[in-house]
């Protein structure tokens, strides 16, 4: 196909927001589509991942990965299909995963494939929204966290924050297979009964149900202590939690998304001496140093999906324009897992 | 001898104390000293180790270790005398190291033998002011801290808070043994200048020089960064360590000698997502854990103290009574190396 007719809608950084990202931080642009030069390739974008790590990304200095720059196209992980290639190792009609853009079109020159981690993708092991959630980098965040730095054990209890979402679903669901007691926290009574009924945790604290609702939540549903805690969210959950762990605990940073809006300094765990009494540990984890391993654990996840035990949960918002509006759902808590932002069919 | 002639000098705790400890939360009382049951000890105490760690056991609540209870006599680890013994493996004339209290004589029951570490100590490997310093629990504190959980490789910035105190400078000249760079951060200009004069470190950072002297002082002194992070302090300064953390860095929690005395919340590090950034780790640790490997580090540690690569510098305070105001000299900086409360010749 020739691409040249193609038009290409974007959005684009307009500039650094100060807490909550709204509309007028965005630009939506149009440009006609390019044909890919010798090496490269276009990708039709099919669906986006939307990941609270977005947020730090929009924001300026030192961070695990280099900020988005004003003007750009705002950085954002998908599933496309390959729509024109010079690239022996792409065919036109390949679904691809990468790092796309919240765009239509993704013109990947032959320099940035590596950089952009595209990649086919398999979709006899699962379907694009799976390949976004439980086979993408929330169930890989999930999977190397709990298991590499969780290291768990037959028995232990697992506490996962944001249970509902994208990370906390694999955390929770991984547990269990690994023969762990899973306890999820969670806004809402409905999430709560999802985590519970629908992915099979042992109970989940809705700590919307008051201000004392996670401290008492994870004393009547840990009644050993907290094994290992994987923390979405940071903040005065991460303190609960700290309040509770075992001896010989560990604590998986994940990430802190009560603090990622925040235009005041970050919230330090002010319980964080309890390290030091039960000798535990608090360890920051960043997907991408595990991309050599993700085959393997996408293998063992895929198989979790068919046999049933693991179950995968998307919240699918539709159309490129709602884009700033649905990562907003994200920050709220309005999302029921692993928020796809699907752009065509 | 016979012991029934003796009075034994004691202080206890007589309230727990608000904010820092002062002379009206202790009791002096003198009891005569009793003969030893059957398989028990009475030592006579010559020298007591003063440490931070006296503050928390001062309080209520769950520790690591059971608060002292009000009216008891204020728990110390030290060195004694044998003098008099119905226990065959010590004899009359022995020098033990145990938990002794702040008293003049310690009589030990056999079944308190165990608990309170009573052990005969070697006077060959080190001076008493060294056994209870290097030789001691600051120096395996500072040993296992830095050896099993920092894991230090040469080459390395190893960075360690209350340079001149007795862990402090363990874990920088034991750094140095190891090939690290040590850098020491202390108060005033006189401990700095212990620091890298006498103790060898490659640099110490006053932090009373200036509200910015912490942060500058790392920026200049750690110019590839820190990889190991031996925190004795907490507060401002854990902060000012955490934003110039290496990937892949260690923190090891052995203390929080800033926020001891606190009648406000804990202050967390506010600074903790540089884990995630940083893959790094911030684990505590209790030195008892290591004590079946106390008689090997403490064979290395006598070797570095004979072969001149370690030194030992003891601040030794004299006399019993002076106990409550020698204990403050921790809280505000003015003890200069191991503080150590010389009670007997």
């Amino acid at each position: 196909m020739s691409s040249t007719t193609l038009s290409n809608r974007q959005i684009r950084l307009a500039k650094r927001p100060q807490g909550a990202a709204t509309r007028d931080d965005w630009q939506f642009t149009t440009e006609p589509v390019a044909d890919p030069a010798e090496g490269g390739v276009l990708v039709k974008t099919l669906s986006l991942s939307l990941d609270p790590a977005m947020r730090g990304w929009m924001n300026e200095g030192k961070s695990y990965i280099a900020p988005v720059e004003i003007g750009a196209v705002m950085r954002a992980g998908g599933v496309g299909r390959v729509v024109a290639s010079r690239n022996p190792a792409f065919a036109v009609g390949d679904i691809v995963y990468g790092t796309l853009g919240v765009q239509e079109y993704a013109l990947v020159p032959q320099e940035e494939i590596k950089r952009s981690g595209l990649a086919k993708i398999d979709l006899s092991l699962g379907t694009i929204g799976q390949w976004l959630n439980v086979l993408g980098m929330p169930g890989m965040t999930g999977y190397f966290g709990l298991m590499d730095i969780g290291e768990p054990k037959p028995g232990e209890t697992v506490v996962v924050s944001g249970a509902a979402g994208a990370v906390g679903q694999t955390v929770g669901q991984l547990a269990k297979i690994k023969g762990c007691r899973a306890v999820g926290i969670a806004g809402g009574q409905a999430k709560c009964d999802f985590v519970v009924k629908e992915l099979g945790f042992d109970a989940c604290i809705d700590y919307k149900a008051g201000p004392a609702a996670v401290r008492e939540g994870l004393k009547a549903h840990c009644p050993k202590g907290i094994d290992i805690y994987f923390d979405n969210v940071g903040g005065d959950i991460l303190d609960a939690a700290l309040a509770k762990i075992t001896r010989g605990a560990r604590i998986i940073i994940c990430g802190a998304i009560s603090q990622y809006n925040n235009t005041t300094p970050i919230q330090g765990p002010k319980n964080y001496l309890s390290l030091l009494m039960n000798r535990a540990r608090m360890q920051g984890m960043v997907v991408f140093d595990y991309a050599d391993r993700y085959p393997l654990a996408i293998a063992e996840m895929s198989a979790y999906l068919k046999d049933g035990r693991m179950k995968s949960r998307e919240d699918v918002v539709e159309g490129l324009e709602t884009f700033p509006e649905a990562l907003t759902k994200l920050f709220t808590g309005e999302n029921f897992g692993k928020l796809v932002l699907k752009v065509a069919d």
